[in-house]
């Protein structure tokens, strides 16, 4: 172990999950923290009250991002970005998010702790709704800091009580108003977000860190089908336009097509809403959801071009409309920056293997503006989006030495 | 036209269904108005108020039926019942059930403006929610009322939102608290219904009034599909327990085994709700009903029981449980009801053919405590549950005129 990762404080790392898991904590072990809700604000208040602790400076952006600077040696260098978001599902784990940013902060601890002055500053960040639970989509925060979204895109978009984030970002500015406002975006040097794995494959082969290769794309449709209410004792089978029967063929001829024997591709109906859903009434529309992904991007973009004629070939009576939601290609981290975590693995002695992320990151946005890449440790059984969700000491642990080498590395980078 | 039937008023019937139509009005030119909900009332209020113009004593059961008495002259015989209900579908129109009540109003009307006291009283009745969209099943009003069910069988059930029939009738018990409480059942001579056919049969024979032979017969299912939930970018095809494909499965293959060629049996799933129903997730639960209607009560037995086995061997890797929730062999009106319907219409001159309803009523309850029988009028296209549902105005008093006769003639009967 380096003097720098030896600083690495695996008590105090674990402790500050324990202390973050309390803020807006389920009765049944996990964590309900929406973005921008007082729950939110107040974990981001206990993050900065860490940074600021060890001299770190913390500001805040126009769209909910929340940063810490620890000062480098020469502060007009573009800095190195790290962290993750605080927000989470409504039965939400303890480490998902949290960890990736908990992890930046204890590499600035070592660092400090080290007495080491990097070059540039290294910056944590907590993204603005990552998980899309309370706001949808998900990833805003980094969307609009990466210029892949306006300010002005996402502030119209409202909860399921009515409210915007526009409404909601003015909230944030009220409980962080002591915090420095600063420009949204902005020249990086790199990004490197930590993470747990939200699959088994770690854990299964006993491998502690995960470089990680890339995102696999994904594609997201709605599909809208029309047919026509009727009495469901008097109008026969030759007259109906049943909406659920073409709904259900379109989704059961779906899934028959949209699979490989690898059992690669992901395929998901995950919402389906029927109207007006009256056991005496023949449906005369339904509504459903359609979550598409795949790792090699030619192949996403076949399969999700299939989705409409496919639909419409299921139609029957019914008229169909196929609407894609979002289209996210598959990326790749830059190999150079893969090997920078390798590296620092090897010289940690930490066992490590390439993995594609089958998730969605913030780092999606980042790798459009600057080098980026991602860190995973194992997640138990791959449970996640889960109050059962869990990781071990260890494993955080090592993961943020490995973080901190690659951040320090990086900060020193001419 | 007798004395009494000439008294019938065509435009005064033809405005209450308007006026009632603004009760719950849809956007779209049709009523939602669920039982016991506050649009129930204030339409419950307004006939009220119509039938006390004319003298009527307005009352009201535990049940949350609502009645109305013209009082003959012997009071203490067992009156003659008439009426349907007020409550309507999501997406209902303006004539399902309230024609009945009104018909049997303007009944009244006609008698009371003809100067008639007859023997019996002449009691006019909305009973509480026939439809079953509020609360499942439907008919509850009229099947506490003749015994079938107990108001402890009715009170727990909940609509979607929580709310049980015995909070719902408190809700009553306040709106209506003005109104007289009367024990629930009671003795009766006879109940007659008049209803809009609900299926096309009278309109494509230009007849204007169904004699109705009896009720096809219904059985009611739910269906609940159990899986597990999972992410939907990580969790591999051969992991999931994908409820909404298990259900689908089901109802694909119970659609394909409950028919018939001569396109008789009637099978609709109209209900299909999943949980939690988000886009990124893979379904946990399905909740779906069936409706299975057949006028042989041989065969309804026949093709409803083999509803349980089909979905147990599309169940997949879920688990699924079926609960029949209601179940009403076929009925037939007596031969003798009927004929005072087919001796008023000929007295009238109005054209009549008998005609099986294809739709539950609530007369199928009435007819096991008294002698029963239903009177249609034509409806457009057989286009019902449905906002675009239409009737015209002169079969509408046409209706009302031979349900005049019947129910005068029934209230003079030794």
């Amino acid at each position: 172990m380096s003097a720098v990762s030896a600083q690495v404080s695996e008590a105090r790392l674990w402790q500050r999950h324990e202390q973050l898991a309390t803020i807006g904590a389920t009765a049944t072990g996990g964590v309900n923290r929406q973005a921008l809700s007082a729950q939110d604000f107040v974990a981001s208040r206990q993050l900065i009250q860490w940074g600021q602790a060890i001299g770190m400076h913390a500001s805040r952006d126009a769209a909910g991002n929340v940063f810490l600077t620890l000062p480098g040696s020469d502060p007009a260098a573009p800095a190195v970005l790290s962290g993750s978001h605080l927000d989470s599902q409504p039965t939400g784990g303890k480490y998902d998010g949290v960890y990736g940013v908990l992890a930046a902060l204890e590499a600035c601890e070592a660092i400090h702790a080290a007495g080491i002055k990097p070059r540039r500053n290294i910056e944590v960040v907590a993204w603005m709704n990552e998980e899309g639970s309370r706001f949808a989509p998900g990833m805003m925060g980094s969307a609009v800091f990466a210029g892949a979204r306006r300010l002005a895109d996402i502030e119209p978009v409202q909860d399921s009580g009515g409210t915007s984030v526009k409404h909601a970002l003015a909230d944030a500015a009220v409980a962080l108003d002591d915090i420095v406002l600063r420009p949204i975006g902005g020249q990086l040097a790199a990004y490197v977000e930590a993470h747990i794995e939200q699959g088994p494959v770690l854990e299964r082969d006993n491998t502690t860190i995960g470089v990680v290769t890339g995102i696999q794309g994904k594609r997201t449709f709605q599909v809208t089908v029309q047919g026509e209410a009727a009495h469901a004792g008097t109008s026969t089978r030759a007259e109906r336009r049943d909406a659920l029967l073409a709904a259900i063929d379109m989704v059961q001829a779906l899934t028959r097509r949209i699979h490989d024997a690898e059992d690669i591709v992901k395929f998901t109906v995950g919402r389906f809403t029927v109207t007006p859903n009256a056991p005496s009434v023949v449906p005369s529309s339904v509504t459903f959801s359609i979550d598409l992904r795949h790792p090699v991007s030619a192949v996403l973009r076949e399969l999700g071009d299939a989705i409409a004629p496919i639909c419409q070939q299921y139609a029957g009576v019914c008229e169909v409309t196929v609407k894609e939601l979002s289209t996210a290609m598959s990326l790749e981290f830059p190999e150079a920056m893969r090997e920078r975590i390798r590296a620092a693995a090897r010289k940690l002695g930490v066992s490590h293997q390439d993995i594609l992320s089958a998730a969605g990151h913030d780092a999606r946005y980042l790798h459009e503006v600057c080098p980026s890449a991602m860190i995973f440790i194992a997640c138990h059984l791959g449970i996640t989006h889960n109050e059962a969700e869990a990781i071990t000491p260890a494993d955080a642990a090592a993961g943020a030495r490995v973080l901190t080498e690659v951040l320090l590395e990086l900060a020193n980078d001419r």
